[in-house]
This record gives structure tokens, sequence and C-alpha cells, in this order.
């Protein structure tokens, strides 16, 4: 499992300052706080409010490559800034995100075909999120079949079965670690999976023990990346040990800083 | 999921010392420390050395019952030891435990049966551990069938899988997950499971680390039982917060302290 850093996003208040004012110092120390400890994707967000997120998307886009190699994931609801982002990576990035919806799934496959980016496809309809493993299945065979006829190849697909709070939805947590599993049979090769982690912890006590418990289950079943806070030293170390017991990397005394180094 | 506390066992030297010299007190204050903390049974173990292990397994089942009522797991591989402790048992115990060999099961499936003890079952042979899931699921039917065979009900069964160290036997670990979900689907009700879980972390550099990641992985995957360490906080911590995000327990923002007094 790999971590995509959640940190540039206009949500926090000092990327929003730092969006306002320009101010490409904060955005470039971010990301190398996040590849120094451990990321392998940056999330690139402008934030809900901001005035002209076609502008700041590139602006972060610009900003950010001149301080990490990293690949980008383009995180925003308004297709354009993620276009925009596109057109000034420098490597192939992530979209992130689409809902199972005809006209938004048309826009977003379209680009990622053009531009050869991996795309984060949401288990959600127009309805919204459905309780049961089967149904966000089902909403992930279509997502893997719409891409399919854009033309977007299924190795660039990442499911994301939508986490929610473990206090406000409890049933749900069950749910999407099955639904993590079912996923690596709807095809062969399957698509890769992710989750915004910090999602299941909203409002509960401790966050990040909630954070990490939940993602080193959801690696027991398969989790492939997820969008999370890559300078949690205990999340990135119990990451690592997951992966280690998983074999998927060699042990070795260090493997927590063989993980961080990539 | 929940913990067997392994502390009451001749192979820490404090417990060597207190049954040589029949000091009740320290395994006393073991008891109680262990059930204050979380834990659901106690494993009790006379030790590797020790040279009177009938006398000395009676003498330990007595003293622990005086200061704790949790049910007690009864761990020899001297089948005369765990059957003298059994007659002292004031509730239906535990036997750790009985591989797939057609004597040893025959000889604790009939004592199993006649005490209405529960029996922790090793998918293991003469001819060793199997490497792969299905040899271990294997073995996990034939100790099914035969302890049906000798009226020993499937609720009182507790499958291991038997986890290795996974500094040097890293293969072994996607195996015995894909073990542990298996087991779940050879009968219905299936077979409860166990682990020993500091085998897992034997030679590691961060133990503690290791054995709650594996713990929460192997929950998961459908693990019932763990003897571990019940004063490990952050393990017991991190079984808490697994068993919210499985919706086994209410949240609460107290749960590690509601799942702690049980």
């Amino acid at each position: 499992m790999i971590i995509i850093g959640e940190r540039i996003n206009g949500m926090f208040k000092d990327i929003a300052k730092a969006i306002r004012e320009r101010d490409s110092a904060v955005i470039q120390e971010w990301a190398r706080k996040q590849e120094q400890n451990g990321a392998r994707y940056l999330d690139i967000n402008v934030g809900p409010s901001s005035t002209e997120p076609v502008e700041a998307m590139k602006w972060l886009v610009e900003v950010t490559q001149e301080a990490s190699d990293l690949p980008l994931c383009l995180d925003s609801t308004k297709y354009d800034a993620i276009e925009a982002g596109l057109k000034v990576c420098k490597r192939p990035a992530m979209i992130n995100s689409v809902p199972a919806e005809a006209a938004k799934m048309e826009r977003v496959f379209t680009m990622a075909a053009e531009y050869g980016a991996e795309v984060i496809c949401l288990a959600m309809s127009a309805e919204g999120i459905p309780k049961d493993a089967e149904s966000r299945v089902a909403l992930a065979m279509e997502l893997v079949a719409t891409a399919d006829a854009f033309g977007v190849p299924i190795d660039n697909l990442y499911i994301d079965p939508l986490v929610l709070p473990c206090n406000v939805a409890q049933d749900h947590g069950p749910e999407v670690l099955e639904t993590l599993r079912q996923i690596k049979l709807i095809s062969d090769p399957p698509p890769k999976t992710v989750v915004g982690l910090s999602n299941v912890s909203q409002g509960t006590r401790d966050r990040e023990l909630v954070n990490r418990v939940f993602a080193v289950m959801a690696m027991a079943n398969g989790l492939d990346a997820a969008i999370a806070d890559a300078c949690d030293d205990e999340l990135m170390a119990a990451v690592a040990t997951a992966r280690i017991l998983l074999n998927m990397d060699i042990y070795c005394d260090s493997y927590i800083d063989v993980f961080k180094k990539g």
C-alpha cells in the first residue's frame, strides 16, 4: 500500500493562506516533508473556498513540481481545474475523482485518456453512497466498464469504496473491507483500490489510532493506496509493518526507514 | 477478538520462580492485572523446565482461581498435566493444544468431551507446519471431523493456523491470513480461530508494533482470539479499535475502557 500525501489542501489554513498570497515556500516545504516521510504521490487540492480554482490549481502544480518529483493527484470536483493541472504536469498524474455518473465519467475518462492519467473512481452514484458491499462493487464494475469504453486502461484505475466516519456510520466499516476484497475479483488484472483514510476517524477522540488501525485492516483486504497524512509517523510505521507481514517488502530491522525512502 | 492473557507461563523467570517456591502472590498478581487490563481467559503454562508438571499445573490452576473468575486455558504438551488441571477447574476450561495426529487427538478430544472443555487445534501434523493455506485448512478439517467423532461440539473448537516469525518465514504471513478466512467457510457454524500472537514478532526489533499490526490484520480476516500480552496497552487499544471498525462493539469516545472492562 502506498501513501498519497494529503497535506497540500486548501482545507488547511496554512495552505489556503499560501494559495491566496502565492507563497510557494509553504507549499514546497510540505511537498518535501511528505516525500521525505514516505509519500509516493502528492494530493493537490485548492480547497473548497478558492475563488479562482483553475488558476490556483495551475500554480499549485507548478510550485509543487519545483520541490518534488513525485507524481501528483489532482483533487477537485471542478474538472476545469483538474484539466488546467494536467496541462502543466511534467509526468502522468492521478485524477481525484469521478463518481459513477454518465456526464462526469465522460468528461473525466476523456481527459484521462488524453493525458495518460490515472483516475480515482468513487463507488457512488447520483443517488449517493450505497451501504452494502454488493452495491459498491456493482458501481465499481460500471466505472471499470465505462473507463474501458473511453480507452482508459484498467491499470490506471483506483476504486475508492468510500469510507465513512465510524462514529456515525459504523455498519459501513465491514462493508468497505468486503468491497476492497471483492474488487480484486471483478477482473484479471483487477483495478487498484484507494481510500481517503481520514474520513473513517472524523469526530472520534483518537483519530490517529483509528486511522492506522483501519489502514492495516484494509491492507489485509487488498488496499493498494490511501490518501493520508504521510507525516503521521505511527501511521507510516504501521503501514511499513503491514507490508512486511503481507510479504510485500523483505524484512530487515530498519524496514520502516527503508519504506520511507522507497 | 478476545485476548487470552499469556503471562502465567513458566517461560517467564518470575513465574518459574513462583512455581518452584509455591509463591501464590506472584501468580495472583498477574491474574488480576491481566483481567483488569481486558484479558477474557488466562493461559496457564508451567514452563518447559518444570520437573513436576502435573503437580505444578494443579497448583497454578488452584491459586489462579482464588484471584480471578476468568476461564483458564491449560497450556501443556503433557496431557497428564492438562488433565490434572481440568480436574480442579471450577468452570469449563480451554485445552491448549492438540495437533492433527491420531493418538494425540484421541487423548485430547476424549478429555475435552468428558470435561466439557474447549480445544485449541493446531493446523500441523507429525510432518510439521505446512506452508500454504490449503494444507492448513485441510488439517483444520481433519481436526474438526475428529473432534465431532469424539463428541466435542464445533462451538468448542479454536483452530490455530500457526503463525511463524516474520523475519524467518515471511511467506507464511499471507498464508495464515488466508487460512483464517477460509476456516470460516469449512462449516456452518464454523469453528473459532486463535493465534499465539507473539510468535509473529520473535527476533524482530519492535516486537509490540509487529504484534499489534498482525493482530488487527488477522481480525480483519476473522480472527476470534489471541494468546497475547493483555498488559500491552497499545495492543489492547488497537484490538478495541478494530472491534469498533468491524462493528463488533458500539462506538463511544471511551470505547477502549469499555473493551477492557468487558
